[in-house]
């Protein structure tokens, strides 16, 4: 892009595995779809080491590296960090990059603990009175279906919310011979299934129905205790996700499943599951809502897919639309393809970017904010306090 | 039931197999859900001899039985003949019931030929003014959801119709070695796919669009020339379908498979498709109609769904609705289970027998007509023309 | 059917809304599709009045009728009582019957308390030792396409059980205005989706894991407290579910939605959920069931159908199957119609008459017992104990 | 990306609508996610004007710029030429890129004409003896889903190949009021549907099944013969598909849909449709192969996945799988991200390009070639002129 009068964004990222390959996929290809306000550079990229660092700019499109995250944050030609490690150290960057004058944008979980994330969300909050903003990256809100579906119950198309169910099952653990990755070790991840996806679904049903969890009832299951300790624990593979069986076994520290009840703040009931052993669903995120006057129905195996019932449709015709979510009307779709060739998963962290960057340049606070995020790690957090003590009701 | 002052309408039925099982269903069932304005009596079915004939009326529940087709029409408690035989058999029987003041219910194809066809409508059409009526049994017609979408088309919600697809797909000689059965015989069966199934699609196309097929342009073909001769060649399995291999091999003289293009009197156009060699498709009767406002989509491996596409509707909201069929508001539904409660194959004759019944007690003429068999006929005669003639255009 | 030399069975019918009619069709069906070895004779039907009893046997094809449920326990040509009445009278009425030494088919749920049913129980398992059996009518079980998947959880095609997602969803009281009826009545009914549903996915999930639920947390919910009063509180309309405003509002005393977890003998956990308030939803009756080798799903508003994946396929083509259920090998289908050729909602029903003189005419138990109805009883007593707690957790 | 040692190539675009834009997501893509045996460049793009082709390059990523395909052609560091422009431009430029010692990746259809295809077929078999070699660009060819289909009919799996069913339906053209395009214009399409989308499911065919249409029966029809004249023919909404209206109506001049029957080279019979009148459908291409030991069926509104049946598993567990084509163990997947994340519309450029590449690098013939373009373009020339003779047959 030529230095065409627009404003420059100096974008510098923090890790480069799974969804640093997605972000920086976003960074590359949102100004060739999307007008965007400011002039976004990919400025550097930072790993943990000066090779890997540099073999991740080559590869991925960056013009610089840096072997630190502190380097990079303290770079003069960066304007916003966008940070894309284990959840163990969101807190310690996003901090120091806010500090720093930086807006951040920082994916999920916003962090591990409460406390980290509360950190967090008060350094946001600081930090956007001298004009810094912070945004977590929640990005299945910006599948064109699911912010249809917002759209939809912000318009009251399905009136009072009164169900909501939503899973997010995956089955790369149902192999108990599957080795040991971080994501399994409390230490680094956190929580297992309910802080990696279970806070997605837990983000997507608050934004959908435009509501909040205000109490849960939950369980939590490990299924195999033990797994054999991967050979590298780096989580080498392309995702993050696969690992190499190694010498010995060792313990999972975190759950394998999750599942609780809710209670949302219009009055609707909500039941949520998360997992890792839904054997051949590869990564259904389920969301179905039940309003007064119709329902919603959203599964990301069928991405570009919202069904709606309109329960005001005469009875003889009433029934689910297969909306498919690729006309020019519906959000995002325009800058793409003509009806009917649909988009795929990264697409929605270009979204983010165009979203991120058109807030920045109008001075607007983007969504979700470290406080949204800190919300859902309530939620979490609630949940854990409500499995170790027999399900009791923990508010939120 | 009790004689309760409505007039006695004595059934006699000839044939006793796959579909002879059909109907009696209907007739057993069809007083139970549905107040019929005549009395019902299963008077007697008649079979090849006397045991068949008596073990099947004691099976189906028909209170006599005859061994000669012949001695059922002359029988003076017979007020309407249901004749379930091969095709072949169709004319001679009808046109004696007529001839003998019998109403007659005549299953699909009317018959063999087009010339036979004939005989049958004229005999109709002069039985008619006796105030004896004939009806064919195009059974799909009164499957709910088939029944919605002619509602719906009448009611002019998909606009001019511009693309029709139909398909009638099974798989059951797919493999090589199944049998010779009398539905692979031309004498027997008139035709293969063609007549058995292909007559189907033809007619709930022309049902559901209310236009008529004006030409076709058609191919035949036969995959599998020869097959094992079966031990027995009466079709004595449940379906009449199956058969056990005997000695030797004998030539398979129907079609396996059809295919023709054909325009509709409106001025849309028309796919059609029957075949026996579509792998793991059982009975999947296909039905596409493309409108200028509209599309409607059904699929009888679906049987109780019904998909609508209202161009009319916002383009953000659009999409193909899934109408469960199960509705009070559907037709023939609200005499069985309430809303979500499917209704199986069968259903469909019995709303056959309430059709028939009720359009004989006001005197009016019961649709399908011998006259619409015989429109059928001609459609699949001009399509075998066609194919003939290296598929070059046949007007209907 | 003929004095065929079978023994004779001699049934009576309590009851004559949705339920009798459903049992009815399924006594007169039965022996045309099956070769029962027991020749079953619809003898009486009992109602409220001696007008509403012999209507409703003219109708629905009983010889005689009682206008009261004792009568028809009194008389000897009775063999077996089918009670399909409101839970509230079960009890009452298996008891007696199982004393006075008839069979007894029990619609569910058991009865509207544990101590009920524990009665029940007890009695059906002292009048077993004369020779006397009970079974309790959770008639999901025989859809074939569910018998279908406790077969293959049996053979061992999806493994070790490690989560359970059932709901049984309806809406037919989304509608705020839709009047009062007795299954909203606590005294009556016991208790709303509960019970009334909800029995019915705990049964289906303990039967198709063979496993039982060991535990629940649960919460309840009345979306709607208050509602008008119908005119007629009879369940008159054919399915009992609807009715007719009356004057004033009166209290709904029971849940409209419940929703519970769960953890299953076997190891694994379970999401139950039932609801007449997911709007669009008619009876979806959805158990899917994911193993440490597959996974199986169900959904009842495509009840033909059975989802299955096998994890053992090679990745590049492994896929959930979806299977139409509807072949000779599939239970119970060689009866009734060819390959693709769907069933209904009441074939179940037929089918459970079918299991059942089976094992009369075997002397052997039948399934589900009265103890099965005990256990899922249980079940949802736990359910309402832990939502009355907090949804503390409540083994079972 | 680095100059690191691979050899250069240097690409140049003529043309930037809608499938240029495509294309430049495709080079600038591929590099990030494959591991490219050669170091593209995005040399240059070709437009009509300076202004425009400069603004093309800016947005598009490209870094030069000409005002004339000829200039660009002409380049030295061009060594291949991606041609995006409308049909009847291809041979011109084709030809002259050949003979000018470049490679090339040419849009479908080839061209608008059979005499056009045969002399782009003729310089391309030229030009390989040179080391140049052409292909042309029938993306869908590279949906994973398509190419696994691909393979499963090569191994074997569905057997002999008895039917094809294909078709593209658009609905773009439903509404009578939308404007003339270049697309409806003879002249500079060569033809409407059957060109521009019934190219698409001829080769579609042929290359999942590996056999040939040897012969048709067609239809074409125009639906809607007059349209308001557009007041710009420049094609400049994003997608080349919109236009708005100006003053007058003019003839559209090309067929609004077709329909064809057709043999294929292995026995099987086959059924092909286009349109642009099938309301509702945006972008559906869909194809199903019935074989004598199993069946594929793919949509492209469900482009991730691919649905197999495969006639060899028993009959009681047998059904179509619903593969989800995003394992790492499916084509060209493990490039991208974990199971589950689903690909979109543009990947399939991508995977294009990579398969160019690399044969470019290897110096295999990379498919399909041109002469794979002029037979189809046999196939629909055939299909135009049984049309046009009342359907009769034309062997291809």
């Amino acid at each position: 892009m030529s230095d065409d009068g627009r404003p420059r964004l100096g974008v510098g990222m923090v890790g480069h595995a799974f969804m640093g390959a997605a972000h920086s996929q976003a960074w590359r290809t949102a100004p060739r779809f999307f007008d965007l306000p400011l002039r976004t550079e990919m400025t550097a990229v930072a790993g943990r080491t000066t090779e890997s660092a540099r073999a991740a700019a080559d590869r991925l499109g960056w013009l610089g590296s840096e072997a630190s995250w502190k380097d990079l944050v303290a770079r003069d030609d960066v304007d916003l960090v966008d940070i894309c490690t284990p959840g163990d150290t969101h807190a310690e960057i996003a901090i120091a990059a806010l500090e720093a004058g930086k807006h951040v944008l920082c994916e999920k979980p916003l962090a591990n603990s409460v406390a980290e994330a509360q950190q967090m969300a008060d350094a946001a909050d600081a930090a956007v009175l001298r004009g810094v903003v912070a945004m977590v990256g929640f990005t299945y809100r910006r599948v064109p279906a699911v912010r249809l579906a917002r759209q939809l119950v912000e318009e009251g198309r399905i009136g009072t919310v009164r169900h909501v169910r939503a899973q997010y099952l995956q089955d790369w653990l149902t192999d108990e011979e599957s080795p040991l990755t971080w994501r399994l070790d409390k230490e680094r991840a956190g929580s297992g299934a309910l802080g990696d996806i279970g806070a997605h679904v837990v983000d997507l049903a608050q934004f959908v129905t435009g509501e909040q969890v205000t109490g849960v009832s939950g369980m939590l299951e490990t299924f195999v205790a033990e797994r054999p300790v991967a050979s590298s624990s780096s989580g080498a593979s392309p995702a993050g996700l696969g690992g190499v069986a190694g010498q010995g076994r060792g313990p999972v520290t975190v759950d394998d499943a999750t599942a609780f009840l809710a209670r949302m703040s219009g009055g609707g009931i909500a039941v949520f599951e998360a997992t890792r052993f839904a054997t051949g669903r590869k990564n259904a995120i389920r969301l179905e809502v039940d309003g007064s006057l119709g329902s919603l129905s959203f599964d990301f195996e069928d991405m570009n897919v919202l069904h709606l019932y309109d329960a005001q449709e005469p009875a003889s015709t009433a029934g689910f639309r297969r909306i498919v979510v690729t006309e020019p009307e519906h959000p995002y779709v325009a800058h793409w393809w003509p009806a009917g060739h649909g988009l795929g998963y990264e697409h929605a962290f270009t979204h983010q970017v165009v979203d991120l960057v058109e807030a920045l340049a109008t001075g607007t606070q983007p969504a979700p904010t470290f406080r949204d995020g800190l919300v859902v790690q309530k939620v979490l957090a609630a949940v854990e306090e409500s499995a170790a003590d027999r399900s009791s009701w923990r508010d939120v």
